[in-house]
């Protein structure tokens, strides 16, 4: 047992702290301002990537710190996930750092899926523009006519006509989609509702400059359009794609879904804890600054005991997705359902907190948006659903938990 | 002991809810869907209030159902603290009612604080028309430099000169600044550095366009406004007014504010149940709605028991706030700390909870504003801060427990 | 609403706390004590009333503070169940009280269901002298095979024989089983096991010297026997008894059971506010007691907000349990199932919150017999499950929610 | 990064399994039901070491699964902590495991004392029976009269005398005083009131025999004794040990109770971390076993969301206590305070909770002694005091946060 990051992950991390210090963190609050008072709110149209994001997107290809999410040496560094987490922590701190990397949701998630069950075609076409940053994509999973995190529900469907596949239906919640820079979605529905649960649904590419593809407004998130990314509703009415489009042939979308989930969860719980650690700082110095009754804030009633209370939640947090990590690299995601369900669970949820607790520290300016409290506050409330709510995730562990007894077994796995 | 509301308050809360039933429900989430579609934001210049709020004002106040807050027969329908409880209740229930029945903070505070602490002159030319609902107003306290839970911190200063009063200072979270209608604000500023610790502050009444007053920005809550209200930054620079408009005399702004604080916490707190409960109403509807894994949502997992928890903590909260009211009524708020602060901490934290617990029901529906969840969420969390933050009231409670045993007493007051 | 208690309770409060403060308190620990030393432990059959409690029950009937518990004029103080709370706290305060005053569980649940339901020989033969004092007596419901949360589950059986009942089965949990002067057990089993879900069970009056009825052993919790109650594993094998002795008519136990819960929860959940008083007041006490890193305990850490935390839980608690004893008064126990499942679930979790708190306050001193906490936390514990479970009190709340709803109704009853 | 068990470790923990499945459990609930029949209680005079447990350490020291927590491989198998750690796991799931493999409290705490800084002498006389199983010891350092959290409030005294060393004091919770076995004791106590606050006491090794030692009565847990060990309260009245009984030299005290806790703290939480595996067995098997309202209880309600809860704390707990014990092994534990505070806070809270769930699940059954849970959260309720109650290592964690900010740094160490 060892807790240490391979020299390779600590090499990257350094220089990745490095490049944030010196480049990223000077300009993100002002940008982030600057975002606030264009007031752009939802018209998706009118968003930008700011040239500033765009040098630092070039200097950190350049610098090699790039794309750290793949595990492939061909075309990245080819971390494994557990060592990908580290860095992963490290751009939670930052809004815009993910991008910057290219290393941002659902990209990488689509770069995956492509990387793993991508025709050559499909990995020339839309993998290598993702790759190279020159691009962004978006995925079309979630309804808003029915309860998603039961994908037996889905409505959608994709069917085949010939050599064409034609899309119908609505989605939303549909991450990235805003993005000037989107060209196209991985658009999930059903093929044929008759097939065995797990055979039904197909994943297709869809360029969004297709005939019949509409996206019909932004959602907010408290009020936050995650500008130039973007929550979309879309609707699609009678898209037709080649069948080229196809990832990995129909009725395999069920499998390819899962296999795009326990990594990209990983991913989202590892920048919970960077933001988390950002949030818990930035508790303590306004803490430590402040004074009422004679007293700093922070010697004030429990406010210590709330700190070691978050730091423990947040270690736990961290070493929890450490281990879900590992176990993707050591058995796959597919055996490691309870870790990845857990963390999934844990981390935006502690998130949550340590930025509630850090408001309350702040006063009213931890609600506004002078700091970024109520940002952190309302990408962790986001995550705490998207891909799948609390509850299905508890269902998930417990199934397993109850089935593992029944057969005799001990309550744990390994 | 009897839990029964009086006939007077029966009587009011049957023609309270009839009346929104008919006339406030079916326009109001049309209203909140065109305020947000006109993405005034932050811009408070551009905020209105829309004709059919001004029409709705007119009906109620025809209709008798108004000021309810006050409890002065002569000038309103005269009800004690804990009759006014159940009507705040039901307006909690929608954003509109408050001003609907002239009911509104912080003008229901400004308006007690004149009916109290006015002179004859003051009550003239400013409780008269707040009463009447022609204008509205704001109540400038908070500061953006210092914790304010602390009055010491406290910079702004209103110094006697002649026979006028200079106003200095910065202010911020002075809400309801936004409001088209609002005309003036009270003041809190230190008069007197050197005087007792509760003698140091006055408040003074200050027309928005006395020469001086600068309204900054507004301040966002997860990026909501509050439009037409609005939480106001607010410059003071050498504003000077006579010295008629310093409420009850100088350095009793204190004590002002200790009176104020009580009956406005009812208020708040049972807005609160109000709003929990409709949340909680959203949260069993939408379950009974969707479908997953062949059960209906609320059918599944801890859905019930969470129910259950949700009802149990709504009762409790309504309770304690009932009696908080209750305490007020007969020995008065200074007497009644402990209930007043217990409530300031259990009230908005429920309604944050069921509405928490509500956006999971939901899913995404629940994040955007296409539910009133998270203008419900956003207006629960600004509670937990407005008037005090949650620490500041345990103080208040945890001194009174040891006080009381130092003495050998109970460890309860009654 | 009045939540002042009427003068008749207030002045039976006032005399109570007199007669507890002068007879009962000085005497208490130096008798818990020499129980604890005699460690008679399990072996009822050594279990003595001490001569002391003899005393103090002679006077305190003599002081007319006796049978506080039944609402019938004739035969007691006649106080309804919102009164009789505000004593049940007291009395909830000190572990001989219900006891001294004849209002100890299971005897007042056993006199009400003779009160309610017997007949003129059962009230003769069993009610008077238990009213009196001079014996006592069990309830057998739970059984140890089955979950008895369920009372379908339940396998004893009473069957009809000629003009006898035959009583068969195993019951465990028969509360004061052990006590000295248990002279009956009230018996609940299943008379027809193909009636009407509700009309299936029987309760049956048994002398515990009939043949047949065998204590197999008492049951600790957390190795407390809770001498000289105790909890008894009893067998009934064969065990026969005259026509006369069932309750009300065979078939009618579960409606007996439905009524006798009601006021017997109230009863409990009152007890443990006024143990949980005590905790707390040892708490505060053993904090303002006891130095270290130069301060006094409570001044350290987050202990002032825990006692603010914990002062508002018991208010709440409080306020709930009194408003549920004002629904049985009013609208009676089974229009008032989600209050009085509400209080079941929240009263002794609070009393073992804050046992466990003052634990934490008390050191080791807390956990050994040295204070009286540890004898607290278990009744606590243990009211968690008896009367059902809160998981089971919980379904029944979320039945009622969700039933309301579905008829369109508020989430609220009132 | 690698979280699996280095190959040394995962052949000990196979062999260990086997040794306990064939060896321990199957006589291990009869031999604890015998111990409570047999109602010795707080008598510890009575206590005796069963045969059979006797023949079990022969057995397994004859094995080699004996000492395993001694890190010298010239006495032991020479694991270091992380290593360990698993092995404590397994040895938590039962009662009796950690003294058949001669790894039980204060045992293992004073062996490692000794072995790390014993004379020669005391290794020979002392550790060595201590090692060999032929012999217990106690450990006196918690007093009744003080706060024991804060080491600068000790009032026993340790005082040179010429060339010997005379103890006075009070001490109590001295666990595993009771012992049979039980020789002697390592005695903490001021010997110079003035030195430097780290510099005051001095460790004595005490035999139980020597004159003026008087073991006064033992202090129950929930009634519970943890025969055969107990928690002893003991006075020392003028007790005479020569000089050579000092352990490392007079004064030095402080900094071997320091170096003691870290690797105590985490075989105590490892084997939290066991039993609690159990109780989750425990409560899953008994909630698919029983049925009620149609269903087995682990259908119902919100039973397998908090099974799914349960599964995640206890792998949460698990994994800060191995990284803690990384740590150690790593950085030594005087670097390590933040890890092992964190899981001093957490072991033990999430057995009780796991264990307080399982008496729910079980009902009545669950908190007498009929299942080992009441034994199981006697023992975790113990652990949130022994060694520092939380708030104190709440202290500690908070300090070092707030600590490195001060300095600018970031929020977390590593």
């Amino acid at each position: 047992m060892d807790f240490a990051h391979s020299p390779r992950a600590l090499e990257l991390i350094e220089k990745l702290r490095a490049f944030m210090r010196e480049h990223l963190l000077p300009v993100e609050s002002e940008l982030l301002k600057a975002r606030h008072e264009a007031r752009r709110g939802g018209d998706w149209k009118q968003w930008i990537v700011e040239p500033e994001v765009k040098a630092l997107k070039a200097k950190a290809r350049e610098a090699g710190l790039w794309n750290f999410f793949l595990p492939d040496p061909a075309l990245a560094p080819g971390l494994n996930h557990v060592e990908y987490a580290a860095l992963a922590e490290e751009m939670g701190r930052s809004f815009l750092a993910p991008e910057i990397f290219n290393c941002n949701a659902p990209d990488t998630g689509n770069m995956e899926v492509l990387w793993k069950y991508g025709s050559p075609e499909q990995k020339e076409r839309w993998m290598k523009p993702l790759l190279a940053g020159s691009i962004r994509s978006a995925f079309c999973m979630t309804e808003p006519d029915v309860a998603s995190s039961d994908a037996t529900n889905m409505q959608a469907t994709a069917t085949l006509d010939g050599d064409e596949v034609v899309l119908d239906g609505k989605k939303w919640w549909s991450s990235g989609i805003g993005h000037p820079d989107c060209r196209f979605a991985i658009f999930m529905g059903v093929t044929d509702a008759q097939a065995e649960r797990h055979a039904r649904h197909s994943m297709v590419i869809v360029p969004l400059d297709a005939p019949g593809v509409r996206i019909v407004r932004m959602l907010p998130v408290f009020n936050d359009y995650d500008e130039p990314y973007g929550h979309g509703e879309v609707h699609f009415d009678s898209v037709r794609v080649p069948q080229a489009n196809v990832i990995a042939g129909l009725g395999r979308g069920f499998e390819i879904a899962q296999g795009r989930l326990g990594p990209g969860r990983i991913h989202h719980c590892m920048r919970c804890i960077g933001a988390a650690e950002r949030a818990l700082e930035l508790l303590i110095d306004r803490g430590m600054e402040r004074q009422a009754f004679g007293r700093r804030l922070i010697d004030l009633g429990g406010n210590q005991e709330r700190i070691a209370d978050l730091r423990i939640a947040i270690d736990q947090a961290r070493l929890m997705t450490l281990y879900a990590a590992w176990m993707i690299d050591k058995v796959g995601a597919l055996k490691a359902l309870t870790e990845i369900s857990a963390i999934k669970i844990v981390a935006p949820s502690v998130l949550q907190r340590v930025a509630d607790e850090a408001m309350q520290m702040f006063g009213g300016a931890g609600l506004s948006n002078d700091s970024p409290l109520a940002a952190i506050f309302a990408h962790a409330r986001v995550l705490r659903l998207a891909d799948g709510p609390d509850s299905v995730h508890r269902a998930v562990i417990a199934r397993r938990e109850i089935g593992r007894r029944s057969k005799g077994g001990g309550s744990r796995a390994a």
